[in-house]
């Protein structure tokens, strides 16, 4: 059976919600970030990078939000996740779900986990004064996309996309970061994906609330 | 026809060793990042971002290299460049090629590009120092994905991640960041990919050499 290595509220939110979207069968398995438990020798052998999302498969683990959503689509395709038939469309959804990993997560993870990329006091506030920027000037775009009235990111089909932006929706509207009040397309799509009743259910497994 | 904007040695090199290796009918269009072509107009109606690659296609442009590798192999399924009938296998391919944009990538940016991620210069001279460890972790980690023997990065077949994996071999073993001298597996894993016809005709296109 699948099983997915999770954290309360961090990116693998995703790629739960696309299981549960997806009707799949699987377990999940708590790792505890502020406590540590992914430096674990126990989950070092899982993900020997010490992060989640990972999701144990009958063939071997998979990592990279981005990888473990194209997996779902592709491992349960009439749940429609992203169109398989159509090489531009698939792609195009990967697009984003890259630009969300390598641009906006990186953003953050400049914030929440700075001694990745530089150490000392200086560098630690310079870095967080960029990434509020950048923050600003990605959700700006992002709610843009949402100006022609479509109710989720590629259009009027909920894919891969829509739960990997919302980890990103949730953690700006509750962050210090930026300018969240200026993007309320980008809110309005967090309201309507956290309205999902699979997306429900899966915030309820992870003890989040929706406010 | 498909057209794909790129910069001599820049990452856009991996889609288009793809292209190439692919046999697809394609086109190129040259953006001298260091003329700083990207941030023209007529560029930005392209990309938005600024960045290469981005590959025109009948539908729309792509980007992300990632996406535009999957696309690829999604449009030209007979050159094999991943598994396209096992969603493990191909999500293992995404996974890997995630990974080098979000963390492989990454590092190298803030040495190049360090203005995308903090201003100063004690905070870029201490982004560049860890640039250097992250990229050592790295490709400590990528080398032992040779030890059994392998010739490409998945095993005896050829795919995507190769000729990206290409690109980041070649910014390694050319900067002054990290130590280069460590992964002898590495090394020939450059070699091996550069030797390929496919990848011969696209240096040579980009005029670059293979030393």
């Amino acid at each position: 059976m699948l099983k997915l290595f999770y954290s309360p509220g961090a990116c693998s939110l995703a790629a739960h919600a696309a299981l549960e979207e997806a009707g799949a069968t699987y377990e999940t398995q708590l790792v505890d970030l502020k406590a540590g438990q992914q430096r674990s020798s126990e989950y070092l052998k899982i993900n020997p990078r010490g992060r989640v999302p990972a999701l144990a498969t009958e063939r071997g683990i998979l990592t990279e939000s981005p990888a473990i959503l194209a997996y779902i689509a592709l491992r349960f395709p009439e749940a429609r996740l992203a169109d398989l038939s159509d090489p531009f469309a698939f792609a195009n959804v990967q697009a984003f779900n890259v630009y969300l990993a390598a641009t906006v997560h990186i953003a953050f993870a400049h914030v929440f986990r700075p001694a990745r990329y530089a150490d000392g006091e200086v560098a630690v506030a310079a870095m967080k004064a960029k990434a509020g920027e950048a923050l600003d000037e990605a959700f700006a775009a992002i709610d843009e996309k949402f100006a022609d009235g479509r109710p989720f990111v590629h259009g009027a089909q909920y894919t891969l996309s829509d739960p990997y932006l919302l980890v990103f929706e949730r953690w700006f509207t509750q962050g210090k970061l930026g300018h969240p009040e200026r993007c309320a397309r980008v809110r309005a799509h967090r309201e309507r994906v956290e309205a999902r009743p699979a997306v429900q259910r899966v915030l309820a497994a992870e003890g989040l609330s929706t406010t």
